[in-house]
Parts: structure tokens; sequence; C-alpha cells
């Protein structure tokens, strides 16, 4: 139980620390038959690499995947998929800026309280590099989800709003700028501000907003699995998300019932859809879309005060390369996540029938 | 896994329709030795029941329960602890009105689709009365947790918001009015707009705030299972619930990293709280605080159109006596989840250790 | 993790002990849509109870269950199936025999050491009564899994062998005498020597044969959830099992692979099924069959040397009516714990597709 | 759910196929601050491995593992600990007499039939070598279990039984003959009658018996997961075995319950151990002991009649170095799963404490 699994029927199983061997994972559950397409899962891992635009860190990570079993003649087979991503920068460095000190808002001190030792370099298994295999298990859902559409993007950074309804926006354009924001003008002045803060030497946090379509009815289970429970769960598993809402989200509490109420039209579908796609915490059809808020990650390239192991008081600095917004990078994070649950979720419901 | 059990160690598994003969659960994995306290237990379910003042849903509901197992000579013995509250107005009724059409935005027609049938009568299995069950485990759990105080209380309520950071509140106060607001003025207003809601026959959603106190560090578990995921997933799974945010939340994405990051005490305290007590998914031993945003219950009284099982547009209303707010009410559920989690991260933290 | 449950998808949890107020148990995950036949749950209950025959123990227990939740009008609904048997005979009684000293063999001496206290009364959790929701669970398993045939029956008691393979037996027989011995001559002399046993107010184990029929091929897991391994754990966690056997079991080790080899027929079925209808840890169509074995239950009327809490040497006595061999009495738990496997097995085996 | 992990708390998931990349696992939950003796786990895996001995089989494979994660400075961190055992000998061979038929009282017809298609290449996840990451694991169980110790053995070689009670043999000699079997002179015996069965190109079978000492009381859950009910299933999860017996076992049926009780000592122990240290579930501090039947193995060296995919019937051979008697290379198997299954209950037994 020591949290390293997720999903209950479509289950990866993760590990590894930033500056160890090798990051990996078992993704145990996929059904058999699926025909991988391994360049897919490779871009999705490009998304989320480290140097890939001059608006995140400049670290140079490859992130290979080495598969190691649960795939045969190009299709999976329904054994477990072993996976590895060597970790090729954990040469001898100096770390002893940051194993003396804890570093403010990471997960140093907390790491060293509860097991009493860490993995001091970098950020051992509390780094965002884990999420790495989390995209390799993601991508490996998405196919198997051939039918839904699963699409995330940047709705806000620091106070710039996108200020649209996904419904009005073009998603196929997500990706043609480096902040990943379907709406050209905005991307354009997030990305300038992005480069001031990473002037600054400093860090802004932001919004992510996903939408999942063509989802079949009926995935989600009564009582505490509900859909929208697990894809919280999901989103606020990824390293710095504060918060996850769905639908009409925080908005809807200042809405009357009668005005919130989705009516149907005679196919079932409904009129309006501020339930987000999720009705009692089970999909009905409709789009379901939800938004993450990720807060400023913590690297600053700034002095700052802290303490050491002995609560004595030590001034010291952020080194290196670092990124001063995570929110493109974390937008495929936020839809492999969402294909884990999504996939798990579909196996679960195959077992509620007669 | 159809989805009717909370939690790894400290885990309870509920049962019941709101029209059935009982819902109950099971409360496997609570330590023995504990002397429990019956009234308190009580009292929490009284705190939640419906009827208890002005403002919230007449029906009368007595809530008693029944204690099978795992309990004697007033301690817990470490066997499961199997409960029950029997359903008193589970009579003969007219439901044709609800059997043969969907109520909007209520879980009617995913349950039909999902399961091939439901019990009609009331919500059936989606019934916010099957919470009461939480609210018994929850009770328990507060009293296994007994140095930890857990407080929630109602922040907003439509557009009227309490404004103030929890750290200038009075606590004690949160039951000296029924809107449970420990600010008495914003109280008076929230009950009097509640009351002008319900006279519309519409209702009205809300945000309840959680403040958890005195956790020792070390709670939580990288890398899925991070407390405050737990504590998302637990707080989306409550009826009506559409967002959660803690610490800084969604407005911490406008802060810069400097400024948001916790600047350590020489005891390892922080000076300020923006990580809400939770750094990397660990307890850090400072108040963890979060925002649960409800929206407005479905069940309005004013006549709707909907579908019925063939497609038909059919004109109905909702019948008898609605709960114009149910905020209020969902305050000790609300506490009752947050207990549950940090009982069962406080059992999972003890298999961390040489 | 208390092990108050069983199954991963049909999923059973019970509580209870022997003189509380009452036992039973939630079923989760049973599918929606089953036309219950409750008569048929209560004949397997009569079929375990006290009281039944001349051959076991003497203490009327009613074991009436009564349902809570999960069916409606006749069917389930595919939400948790909660349910209770009220204790009948759980008055005051003289137990300082029992409570102030250990009974060899039973598990009271481990139960106080491993939670400091007990509920001294009878056995409390350990007590065998705890089967009673087993079975309750195990009938709906069965009606479930409406194409499988589940017979277990008594095939040795003592030195007492039936020595004939399933295959010559008549199992239509089994119930046409108090032993469940399907050979109504081997049946004669068991019961014989069960009452000699009983007259000694001694006790006498045995072994259940349980053969399960049309069980379609691919169910279990590999590698840690192979069907027998599943099986193995459902039968010793029975009161008294010590032995688990199947296909040609103990026997086998002595024959040559070559000999051992089930040949194949055109069809896919095997000449011989030495495999016991399970290969590589999954069904292969062929019939099912496994042998228990059942101490000698410790509770004997006899006189007896033991210790009390403090080490003191005591001398005691058992009381009242006692069971001289179990193993009758133990069928129908057996076929319910194996129709609990194939339920569970059958559930997850969905999800293996594509 | 697909059966691929073991453990509650101390949790291992395994993954690959015989001529895949490499086999390996991810232990998650081993508690931080063991001192790693990683020459004490490759001494493990080359107990297991093939060519050790004239009697196993002359296949080469070195099985050398590689950590990726969860050790740091020599000591485990409490972080998921990556591990892979690359397979040297998955080159291109010729298939085509595994690929086109079934082979008899093999997996593969099961494994066709369940999930579409299989890695046909040797045993695919259904194969022995899968065993070699539970050894992995079982060694890293048993330094974290120090105090406990676990001797398995071989008792038994088709007709040939050592007919010594544990306590009559000393287990310090199991590793001084290939055959694993502590009595030197029975161990002779088995030896040649092995290498005759290995001339005839046939296979046998054997049992391993296992005594746990040292173990503390309490460890075991009731009442589903009784210490014997995950040790039972442990061992019948590994390729080959059919039966499972503790303390008593099978033999124990024939005794009277006056004679079967285990007498109390004033200190607790026990004066016989027919309950074989665990009683109603729970280990009581005495020996544990436990023997494993293990059927001979299907691969025989002999020409034999099988059909193909389409039911043609088909003449072929095995090919190769088969092993005659896995029983003797089990016995580390049987110890790491009986490490891991202790490992798990003592972390466990850790949360039901007040």
């Amino acid at each position: 139980m020591a949290g390293n699994t997720f999903g209950n029927l479509f289950k990866l199983t993760t590990f590894g620390e930033s500056h160890g061997v090798a990051i990996g994972g078992v993704l145990d559950g996929c059904p058999p038959g699926i025909a991988l397409d391994i360049d897919a899962i490779q871009q999705e891992l490009d998304r989320r690499k480290p140097g890939q635009s001059a608006i995140v860190t400049q670290r140079k990570e490859p992130d290979t995947v080495e598969f190691f079993s649960g795939i045969f003649e190009g299709r999976t087979t329904g054994t477990p998929i072993g996976f590895a991503i060597r970790n090729t920068n954990q040469k001898s460095r100096d770390y002893s800026h940051i194993k003396d000190s804890y570093r403010p808002s990471h997960a140093d001190y907390v790491y060293d309280r509860k097991y009493g030792a860490r993995d001091y370099r970098g950020g051992g298994r509390s780094s965002a590099r884990e999420t790495a295999s989390r995209v390799v298990a993601g991508a490996i859902a998405k196919q198997f989800l051939s039918d839904v559409r699963i699409n995330a993007f940047v709705s806000q950074v620091g106070e710039l709003k996108l200020g649209k309804h996904y419904t009005e926006l073009d998603l196929s354009l997500t990706e043609s700028n480096p902040v990943r924001c379907p709406d050209p003008e905005t991307a354009s002045k997030m990305e300038a501000y992005i480069k001031e803060v990473r002037k600054e030497g400093d860090t802004i946090g932001g919004i992510i907003t996903c939408v999942i379509q063509n989802v079949p009815i009926g995935l989600g289970e009564p009582v505490f699995d509900k859909l929208h429970a697990e894809l919280g769960k999901a989103m606020l598993s990824i390293n710095a998300v504060k918060g996850f809402e769905y639908g009409s989200g925080f908005e809807g509490i200042t809405m009357k019932g009668s005005e919130h109420n989705d009516q149907y039209n005679p196919d079932g579908s409904t009129k309006t859809n501020h339930s987000g796609g999720i009705q009692g915490g089970i999909s009905n059809g409709m789009d379901i879309y939800f938004n993450v808020a990720f807060k400023p990650v913590a690297t600053v390239i700034q002095p700052y005060d802290t303490i050491d192991k002995e609560g004595n008081k030590v001034t010291t600095k952020g080194k290196g390369r670092h990124d001063p917004c995570v929110v493109p990078r974390a937008v495929p994070i936020v839809e492999a996540m969402a294909a884990l649950v999504l996939a798990d979720y579909t196996l679960v419901a195959r077992t509620i029938k007669l």
C-alpha cells in the first residue's frame, strides 16, 4: 500500500528516483490484442520531456523507453508490460547544497521525517520525473481507448486567462505553440510572460483544462469510486496540483438548481452540460471536462533562506536550469492520467452486467 | 470493485438504498481497545439528519444506529464493526412520477443505463442518505484520532462569501447557527437567503471549508496516494460535490514561486502555509485546510420538462419536502470523510518504518 | 486489510461474533438482474445450521437471514447486498470457565496476544458461526453461476475412507444421509463412528471432496492468482482446515510425467484429468476437483489441563453440546467458498478481452 | 487484477516472459533503512538457476539481477525497488514445434483460449522462469525478517520419502547435496533416482517441507486472511504445485481431538505442535511447518501425441534439455514465497494496535 500503484484492473505500478539508474513501471491488466504504436508512445514522452522548447527547463533527458515484456509480434499479450527509462544524467555531481538543507515547499523535509533518509540527489522519488512512467502507460491506455478523445490544454498562466469555453476553441491548435494553449493570441501572451518569469529566476502556476469526448455511458462506480472522484484523485496525484473541479465546478455554486439542472433531449443527451458529462458519479455520454490548478513550482533561481537538518538557518540558491512554468509540459501528464482512469473504469464497467 | 468500499486499512464498506429496509456498513481494520462514546456517534448523525432546522429538508428520519459487532464491554475489539440504520419511511408511496421519467441532473438515467434497472423509490443507492453510514464510521475514526482536530464549516452559500481566513475565525461558533457558518453575521445572511431560495422551490450551492489541526508529520504516500489526492477523492465522492482545492488552491496559480514557497522556521514549521499542511503529498505538521464546492442539488419543487424511458417528453414537478441548500447538513459528512482518510493513512504510515 | 473481505470483484465482507448481536455481511459486486431464490439461500443455511441431525451439535440456532439492500422486486440491482443473521442465544450465561483460561488449540490465546482483548463469549470472531455469512453469499454466487454445478461431499471420516473416485458415485445421494457421503454403505459406517466419538466426548476429522462441473475455459489469472491457488486459500480460510490438494494432489508426486500428462482429444478436452480441470492456473473446461482436510475440532467434553492468563495451570472441561465431527456441516461451506471463487473469477475473466 | 501482484503491504509485482527481453518486478512497501546484502540476493538466485548441478536442466541462464531504484547508499529507502533480469537466450530459435501444437498439461491451450494469443516461445508468462523475480523479492524479505529462520528442504521424490520429522534433522545439511535433502543417505538415493528418470526422458514429482522458526506471536488476520491460508495460496501459486498441508495436515484427520489438541506450557508455548505454529489463523510462536506437493513437470523428452490449433492430431517430441525433477530448484522458491508472506503479514500486524 506504499502508494506506487494506480488503478484497479488497468493497473500501473511505477518505480524510480530522478537520479537513480532508471525509472519505469509495470502496466498490468492491459487487455491482449492491442496493436501498439510504439512511436505514438514515444511522441507522448517527447511532449513531456525537458528541453523541448524555450519556455521549459533546458535539461537534456532523451527519455527513451525500453519495453521488457507483455508485447509480442507488435501486440499486447495480456501479460504485464514492464518498461524502463534510463536516467542519463545520474553522474557524480555536487548535491551538497541540497543534501544538507531543506528546500522550501519541496518534499525534502517530509521525506526525511517519514523515511528517516532519502535519495537527496535531485527530487528522488518526489521528482516530477516519475511522471514519465505515467505518460508511457497513459499512451498505451489511449490506444486501448481508441474511440475516446482526450484533449488537455493550458487555459491559464498566472493571471492570463484563455477566457473561452472549450466548445469555442479549435483543440487541434494546442500543439501549435510551446505553451499548449489552443488560442494563438493568448498563447503568445503566455509565452512572453513565462519568458519574463524565467528571467526573474522565478516560477508561475496555471490551469490545465481537459476535455474527454465520446465516452460511453456507464463508466464510474457508486458510491466511493465515482468517475469524477477517481479523476480528481488522479489529477491531484500529479506534482504541483492544488485543485480540481469538473463541469460547473466552483462557479456552479452561485447558480440556482433550476438553472443548473441539465434538461434532457429525447435521445438522453442534455441541452446544457453543467454536469460535466457525469451524473451520480457515472458518465452520461456527454463531454467530460475539468480544470486542474498547478501552483508555481518550488525551484526558484534566487537566493533564499532555509534550514539544515539541525534547524540552523542557511542561505542558499537554486542552481542550473529551472522550469519557470511546468504547466505546458504537464498537459500530456493530465491526458495520461485521464486515459488511465478511463481505461480502468472501462474494464471495471464490464464486470457489472449479468 | 463495485465501489462501495473506502480506505485501505481503516476500511468502510457501505450498503443500502434510501427506501430499502436499512442502510449501514462494516468498518474493518479499526484498532482494538478504543473506548467508544456511542452518544458522540449519534450526535454526529444528528448533525447530518433531515429535519434538524428550518433551512433543511423537513423529512423526518430518526437515523438511529444499531451496532452488531466489533464492540465488547464498551471497547472496540479489532474485529469488524457491523452496523445498520433502519429506514423508517420506506412505506408504500406513490413513486409513479419518478419511476417513469428521468429527473434532470439526477442519477436516474445513468443507473438505468448502467445496471438495466434500479430501485426507483427515492434516489436508491445514489441518495445522499447513504452518507449517514459514512458519518457513523467517521465518528469512530474521530475517536481513534483523539489528538487530531477536524473542523468543517460553511464558507459560502451562493454568492454570499464568509470572506475571512479560517485563522481569523472562532471555529467553536460553527454549531451556534443552523447554517454552520462560524461568523454569526454572515450566517444570518446565509440563513435568510436559503429561506428565500426555499420559497422559490429552488436550490443553491455553496462551499465547505475544512481545517485539520494537530496532524502528525508523515501521513500520505508517494506517488499516487498523496494525502491531498485521497482527501480530494474522499470529498469528490460526496453527493453534489463539484470541486476540491487545498492550501493556496486555485488562487495560488497567480502567485510567483518566490512568494508561494513556505519558508521554514528553525523547528521545521513554516512561516506561511500556502502548502496547506502537505508537501509532496505528505503532511508536514502544519494545519491542513481545503475547500469543497457543492452544486445546487437537483431536486427542485418547480415544474420541469424531462423524458421518460422511451424518450417521450413529459412535464413533471418535484414533490414533498426538498432541501434548498444541503451545505449545512454536509458539514459533518466532510468531517467524517476527512476523519476516515486520516485514520486510514495513520495506519498506513505505521507500515513504513523498519 | 484486517482480513474480513474475500474476493476481488464479487466481494464479500463479513462481520460478527458468535455471541454478539448479529453476524452478517455485505456482498458487493454482484451483477444486477439476478432473480434471487431466497428459499434456496435459506436451504443452504439450513444445511449448515446446528441441530440438523443426531450427529452434529444439538445447539439451536435458527439462522434466519434478513436482507437489507441490493434486492428490488425480487432481483439483484447491482448495489451491495447487506444482510444479517441475529444471534438468538446471546443471553447472559456463565463464561467464567473460558474467560479465565485458554482452551487448547483454540484461538483464545493468540487473540488475546494479538488484540489485547477479545469477546470471550464462545469463540467470538474465531467461531465457525461466522461461516453462516459465507453460506449466504455463496448461495447467491451459485445462483449467479447458474450453469456451473458445485457438489461437495464427505469422502473420509477418521480412518473411514469412501475409496471411490467421484466419477463412480451418484452425487445426488449426498443429501440422503446426515453424514453427506454419497455412498450409503460408507455413510452408515461413518455415522455409527461419529456417534461413538460423540459418546466419548471426543471429536474426529475428515476430508471433503468438491467437484465443480461445467466450468467455462479461461477462469484463473497468472501468476499469483491461479484458480487453484485462490480455491486453496478459500478452503484454508475455513475453520479447522489443515490441507488442500487438487487434481492428482499429493498422490501425483509418485507418477512419472509421461503418465501424469493429460493427452488431448481433438476437441481440446483431455483423455485423463490429473490436472484437475486447471492448467497453468486457468480452467481448461474439464471437471475441477479437490480435497479439503479438516482436523478434529478442539472442543472436547473431557477434562483437560490448560493455563490461565497468568500462566497458572488449571484443569477444566468443555461444557454443553459439542460437535463430534464438523465435516458434514462443512459441506455447504466448502461449496459456498468454491462458488465465491468462481463467481469472482468469472467477473475477473471479463476484463481480459480487448 | 490480472494476477501479477502478491502481497498487501509488502507487495511484489512481476513481469516478463521466458523468452522476452527481461523478467523482473517491483517490490513496493519494503521499509526504509534495511542494509541490503546484494550478494545474498544473488546467492538465492543461484540456488534457483538452471545448470547448477547434474540433476537439473542444463540450460545456461546466468540470472544476474539489476536494481533500478529504491536502494541508496546500500540501504532501502522505502521507495519501490525496481529490478530486472535480462533473458540471455532469447535468440531466434525454431519454435515451430510448439507454436503449432499444444503440449499436454502445459498452459499453452488455456492461454490461447483465454487471451486469443500468447508468446509461444518457451512457456511465455507461464514459464517457471518467472519465479526468479520472486526469489529476488523473497531474498529482500528474508533480510527484512532478520530474526526469522526459513528453511525448506526436499522430503520426498517420487516414492522415496525422507521419513523423519524435521526436528530429527540437521537442516544445515540441506545445501550439502544437489537434491537439497538434509538427510545425506536419502539424498543419495533421490539423486540416483532422478538421474534414472532423466535418462528415460521423463520427469518425477516430490514434496518440499518448509520450517519457519522464531516467528513472533500474532501474525495472520481473521477471517479470510488466516496466515496458513495465505501461505497456502503462496505455495499453490508456484508452478507445478498440487497440494499444501500444514501442521498435522492430511494425517491429522485420523486423530481424535483429545489427542490432537496441543496442551499449553505455563509460558504459552505448547507441549505438542499439531497446530503447526498457527491457531485460528494466527501465529502462536511455535514453529510453523508445512508440506508442498509438486507434480512431475509436463516437459518430457519422449514422443507424444497431441493436437494443433485446428484440433488435428499431431505427434511431436520435447527438445533440448529438460528438468527431470524441479523439486530441488524449487526449494529457494518455497522459501521466497514464505518470506514474502511473513514480511507482508508483519507489516499488516503493525496496523492492529491502538
